[in-house]
Formats: structure tokens, sequence, C-alpha cells
């Protein structure tokens, strides 16, 4: 199939809203297979405007008299309205969009086309080879799995009796395991019935089980959804805004996330324990689990660097589902199927961490929302596919360009890296009281208000930074000074 | 009376609980007439611990053995508890410390006998006259006043008519005048049977009535009360939490007020209009909505001295009952009869605009934090009493330090100054939206949590300014570099 048989229109002149406190934008609006453009003309600035369409999650037209109003509310959360003049060409755009926007076809996406000037195919692939992880990490035990398939039949596995015992005689004397099953008791005895099933006590000595349930899949997403519309709705009082807050539960799903996370990372750090986390399948809220436990515990993994081995291994190589889980954003009228925000509410539970330990990461706000941008479209292939077998068949590291080395670029570092950063060698406890936890206005406002103060507060703290580099870069150096006459 | 009577013990020894992450503190306990005092030894650091007698909203006690404990609940939201040796010395410290902390004499309050070293008596009682202001706005024209005492016979006062109507005369031509009135209309007819009222429309030809309803008094102080006691409970789940922020209805004060200020500086601002506001007397909810109009709409009341100036005008000068007002915090059993946090609500709305505009308030969270203190118990006589009358009786001006003068000492700024501050010559819209609103953490969690995260970054944040401003100061200048060989 040819993007040109789904292009319906040449060019149109369309006024675009960009949102709150954005000038509008006037020019000629044109399709290609992967972007929306707006050429304003040769004096204007910026001289281009561009849309992956990937990042459309919906879009609704409406016409009157003899042009057309498309709304595009995209996976970032942002909205954009376009005026467009003429009714045919209005209504040519919009299916246009609907139909390129929700292309399946991994090999023929952007990533694969995507050629910037300065990065090589290739690069910042491989600067994270979890060989080096495991050495560094060799006594700290800290595993994920999925549940262990026992069925009805309550079969026993030796090998995984083995595993287990063998962590336990690996570790201090003494040493106890903790399974973390992320699934109600309920649940787990129910996921017998199709073949799961959870770890029988007689079965695993010197392990005990925790449950601690946390909602995946479809309650999670409509979470999403219905925290995005309240957001959204700019008429409501005080009280109706407070009830759909607690209603759509985003935030308790921030605190249970939060504590179990903590639960984990105290077992092995204040009682030397071994942990196992696991949930159904282990590549949705059990990676939430142990990425958070890390970041917690390991200075290390919150570095610029760190951070980006610890998304790297516990999320992508860990085959945590990206493309069915971010297939739709809050805003699609498509019925979630597969979908899931559960790498949003990892980065939220990161904002979190974040905001009450505001040195400690040498990561900001603009990291977290980046990543959130790219998980759900992005010209770089890094969120491609689902898991390594099928980023192989497609051949995702040879054809497309990282993430990490599009984000490595010098341009992009005052956006990414927090200028109040001083390393913490110590675990970082977070509160996960909810008095504590506050919501991620950043983002989940972002499509609502004008950009977030903290963003102002960030640019001005990074001028002044800057300014005291320049000015100590501009003083002689003591070795200098010694040199003169 | 002689405070020597009141006072039932010598001297304890106790140990000090300041709050989650604060060492306890070991010493020998004694009371004063205004402070309870605790002195843990000449090696220890800080060599003592005080209290001022005055900040003490609630006391309970307990014994079990041969120990006791007593639980301060302080007017400034902190919780303090000591654990004291010897039953007796318990009972006794504590009657001391009921009978001392709820004394109403002005004159035999702390502020009387204060005599620090470095500040004079009378400075900075006169640093802000009025007329100064006055001239500086000749052209604004904002007014505030109690309500018209129109009574059941629908008085007129031809004072008042004239006076409005004069306004309008020397204001723009074609200029409208509003009148905000911070009661509900039916409240408003009914203030008429006590001898109040409003203004008759006929009687004010060009002005305009808006109702815009504002809880004060005895809702408010419930309000707080509940909000306070919500956020002490930290076993409590998000649903629970975001369900009691909603049912307190705090934070819908907030909006109601930032909404109201924002319509009074608009009419003004936008519409070229006269705007006169006033509730009842003209001494709560009007002062609310006329300091922030003009926090909205004057660069110069962002600076550190404009805004202490506003509060002396607005409020102090304005008769703001602060001695009724603030006479018990959150924590007393005592039910309220003229208690109210308007102040406090002022603080919050103006920490609002300040977390709106990071940049744009010369003040920080700090200073209205200290604001809040000092009007519920202070050193300082800046907030002693309810009106003009009552501080020339009690000699406050000649006999107490001012405030203002305590808080322009060198060793306070760092705490009270915003690091990011650049003047904006522009009004600063705040949004009244209930998702741009927050809980004020910083102050409502000051009790249960460890020190704010926010403060934590501020300090990084100056300490990055003042390693500038050293790098800059021992930079050779222009002139001494050409004077080089």
């Amino acid at each position: 199939m040819e993007f040109a048989e789904l292009i319906r229109t040449g060019q149109a002149q369309a006024e675009l809203l960009r949102g709150p406190e954005e000038p509008p934008l006037r020019g000629t609006l044109c399709i290609t297979g992967h972007h929306l453009l707006l050429s304003p003309g040769p004096q204007a600035t910026p001289d281009l405007w561009l849309l992956l369409l990937r990042n459309v999650d919906s879009i609704e037209k409406r016409v009157a008299g003899d042009s057309g109003t498309i709304t595009l509310r995209c996976k970032d959360l942002r909205v954009l309205q376009l005026d467009i003049e003429g009714v045919e060409a209005t209504l040519d755009i919009a299916r246009s969009i609907e139909a390129l926007s929700s292309l399946e076809s991994v090999i023929t996406s952007f990533p694969f086309f995507y050629r910037p000037k300065g990065l090589r195919l290739g690069d910042a692939w491989h600067f994270h080879p979890p060989e080096c992880y495991y050495k560094r990490v060799a006594r700290e035990v800290l595993l994920r799995a999925g549940q262990p398939l026992t069925g009805p039949q309550k079969r026993r596995c030796s090998e995984d009796e083995d595993l287990l015992r063998a962590v336990l005689a690996g570790a201090q004397p003494g040493a106890r395991g903790f399974i973390v099953d992320t699934r109600s008791p309920q649940a787990a005895k129910q996921a017998r019935m199709t073949g799961g099933g959870t770890e029988a006590k007689a079965a695993y000595p010197g392990w005990k089980r925790l449950h601690r349930p946390l909602e995946t899949g479809r309650p999670l997403q409509e979470s999403f959804v219905r925290l995005v519309e309240a957001c959204g709705d700019l008429e409501q009082s005080m009280d109706r805004w407070l009830n759909r807050l607690e209603s759509c539960r985003w935030l308790s799903h921030v605190k249970e996330t939060l504590s179990t996370a903590c639960l984990a990372a105290q077992s092995m750090e204040q009682e030397g324990a071994c942990v196992l986390v696991h949930g159904a399948e282990g590549t949705d809220s059990t990676l939430l689990i142990t990425s958070l436990a890390q970041l917690i515990l390991d200075p290390l993994s919150r570095t610029m660097a760190g951070f980006q081995e610890l998304i790297e291994r516990e999320w992508i190589q860990a085959g945590h589902p990206f493309q069915l889980r971010c297939a739709h954003s809050a805003f699609s009228h498509a019925r979630p199927k597969h979908e899931a925000p559960t790498f949003l509410l990892f980065l939220d539970c990161v904002w979190q961490l974040g905001r009450q330990f505001p040195l400690s990461l040498e990561f900001g706000e603009g990291m977290l929302l980046a990543l959130f941008d790219h998980a759900y479209a992005s010209p770089f292939g890094t969120f491609l596919c689902n898991n390594e077998k099928e980023r192989c068949l497609c051949e995702v590291r040879t054809r497309t360009h990282s993430l990490w080395s599009g984000l490595s670029q010098p341009k992009e570092q005052r956006k990414l890296r927090n200028p109040l950063y001083v390393p913490n060698p110590l675990a970082i406890w977070p509160s996960a009281e909810p008095q504590s936890l506050r919501l991620w206005q950043g983002l989940f406002l972002r499509g609502t208000r004008p950009p977030e103060p903290s963003e102002v507060a960030w640019e001005k703290v990074w001028q002044i930074v800057t300014d005291q580099e320049k000015t100590e870069g501009s003083q002689p150096t003591d070795s200098a000074s010694e040199a003169g006459p």
C-alpha cells in the first residue's frame, strides 16, 4: 500500500490554534505520508509547523458555510484546532488524517524513514548492555517473573523451586525471601483456571508470599481517560473537580504503586531479604514495582544514563508491550482492548519521587514528558514493537534511530536535566501518604493551561546556572594568573 | 497579676519531639512568663530551644507510671511532644502552660518586653505612610467600605451618594462604577433588619451592584479546622483524603476569593471602571478582595517593601481585627466566636499567585509562612489589637518593635526573598480554575511532614545564586585589568 493512495488532498489554507496563550498560525496546510505540515510563508517564525500523524488520537470535523474546523486531540494530550478554507478540503484532510494516523504496520512507520542530521544509525542502541548491570548488582537480589504456570492441577515446577532455593542459598546467611504478587489472593487463585497460579507455600521454603493488588489493563486505561476528561473541563466547581479526581482513581493508583515499590525496596534494604515480584504476565505491574524499587535504592539509576538504562532494561527488554499498550491515549473513541497507561503510571510515580526529592534525580520533568510523548508517538525506534523478538524481526536496531541518541543532543539537555541535581548516595524513601501526592499538572493540564509555572521557574534556574558557568569560564584560572608577569 | 503566680513549677527533665525526621532533644525544661524553654546542656547545639507560650493552641496531657507526656498543638500548625520525668512536674507544667498561653491582656504580652539586639524601638513603624500611596494611585480608583446603613426604613445617605457621584465624575469620561458586594443578595437584604443594607439602584446612578458571596467568620474557621484535621491523618486512603479535601471546602474558598479579586481587577483594568468593594463591616472579605486585586494589578505591591505596605494599609490600618480573628488557630477546643482565618485565606491566595507566577513576586513562600506565624503569635507588635484606636491606647508603636523591622534583618532575607524574582510590569492574572489551585502543603502539612521539598529546592537555588554573586565579586573588574602591566 502506498501512502499516496491515502492522501486525498493537495493543500489548503488554514489557521491553526495550538492552545491557550499561543498566537494562531496562518498558512498553507498539507499532508505527507507521516506528517501534517503548516507552512506560514517565508517571513514567519517558526517557518514550518509539523505534526507526526501517529500522534493523533482522535479527530473531530465540523463544516459550516464554505469552511470547516478540524479538532485534533493528540496522544501527548495536546489539543489542536484547524480552521480550513473550503468544505471539500476540510473533509479530504480529515479523511486523510484518519487513514494515515491509524496505520498499524511497524515497518512503514516514520522511524524507518527518519534520518536526522548529526545522528548515525546504530548509535546508542547498545550502550546499555545488561551484562554490566548484572555485574554491578550481583549482591542485590531483586527478581521479576511471570506467574508460575501451576494450572488447575496445581502442577509444580522443580526448576523454579531450585532457582528460588539457590537464590536464598546465595544470599546472606538467614536471609528470607518475599514474593510480591501484584494480584489479589482471589485473582491469583482464579488464574489457575487458565493455566496460571501462584507459588505453593510448601514448595518454596523460606519464601513468603505478599499480595499487593495493583490494577492494570482496562481499569487503568479508563482511569486515565476519566482523569483527562476531568482536566479538560474548565467550567466546574472545586467540589465537582475534587469529586472527579477522587472517582477517576488515578491518584489512588499512584499511591498503591509507590507503596508497593516501597515495600519491595524496604524488604531488600532493611531486612536484607531477596524479593521476587510478579503479577500475571510479568510485563506490566511487575515492571512498575521493580523499576521504582531500583530508583528508590540505587543512586546510579537516578542519573541521566542510569535512568535510560533502567527503562531499556526494565521496560523495553523486559517485554512491556509498548505497541499494544500505547496504541491509543486518552482521547480515542476506540474501546480499549490492550491499551493501558502502565508506563505513564511509572513516569507519574517518578515525577512524584522527583517532587519529593528535588535534588536527587539528574533528570527533570522534561525528561519524563519526553518519554511519555515518545512512548505514544515518536520518530525514533526505541518504543516500537512489543518485545525483543518483534524488534529483531523488524530490524529496529539497524533501521531506525535510538531515542537515547536523539536525547543526547546538546540542545536537548536544558529541557531534560535537573539544574539542581546533587548526587545522593542514600536510598530515597518517598511518602505515599495521600497528602504528599499531587496531580502531575505539567502533563495532565498541558492541553488546557498555558506552560506550567514550574517550566518557567525551571528555565530561570537554568539561566542562573548557565550565567554562573559563563562567569566561571571567563575567570582567569589559578595557573593562568601564576603564569602572568 | 504577676506571671509568677501562674508558674506552678521550677524545672523538670524532659525529652522533646519536634516532628518527623527531627532528632529528639533532651534537657532541662522550665517556664517563664512568656516562654517554654528547654536547655539541653552546654555541649548541645542549639544550646536553647524556646517556644512562645502564646503560640500554644491546645494542650493535652497524659501520665503513666512516674512520667508524663504533654502534646502541644501550636497556632503555627506544628505539633510538639514533651516526655517529662515526674507526674507532679508534668501536671504542674501543663497547668502553667494552660494559664500562661491563654492570657488576654495586650499590654502584658511578650511584644511589650521583647528588646532584641540591633533593633531600635520606633523603627519601621512609619515607613509606609499611606499618603505616598494615595499620590501614586490617584487615578486608580478602588474603594472599600462597610455596608451602607440603610436599615429597615431604607434610609439614604446623601454624603455617600455625593461621594460615589464624585468618584465617577473624577474618572475617565463615560466610566462606569461597580459595587462588588461580598454577600449574597439575600444576606444583603437581611442585613437591613440589623441596620445595614445595600445601595439602592436609583440612589447611585452609574453604579452597578454585583454580588459575589464569600464566606467569612464561623464557616471559614470550621473549614480551616477540618482541613488541618484531614491533613493530620496519615492513615487514610486517597479516596478518603480527596473526599475530606472536598468537604472541608477550603480550596473552594480559595477559588471564590481569587475569582472575585480577578473580577474587581478586571473591571478596573479592562473596562476602566471604578470599583467599590464591601461586605458587612468592610474588615474581612472586603480586604481580601481589595488587597488581592492590587497584587494582580500593581507591580509595586509585589516587591518586598510594597507587599509590607499593602499588608500595613489594607489589613492593619484598615482595621482587620487580628486579635479577635487570630485568638485561636485550628487546634483549639474553644468554640470559635470571632475567630476566622481570613488573613490566612489571603496568604493562601497570594501563595497560589506566587505558584502560578514563580518569577513575579519578590517575596517567597517563607515570607507568607512568617506572616501567618506572626499573625497568630509574635514577639513583634505589628499584629496586636483589633484596630488603630486600640493600638494607640496600648502605645503599640512606641512600646513594641515592628515586625517589618524584624524582617529587614540581613539573616532573614534568604528565607523571605524569591531568588527567581524578575520585576514584571504587567498585571498577573491568576487562573481560578479548580485544576490550577493546589493545597498549600508547605503550610498545612508542616506539622506532619518533614521540610517541604520546595524548601530544599529553594535553599539550593539560593546557594547557586549566592555562589554566583561571590564568583562575580571575586572577578577582576575591567578597569582593574586595564590597570595591569
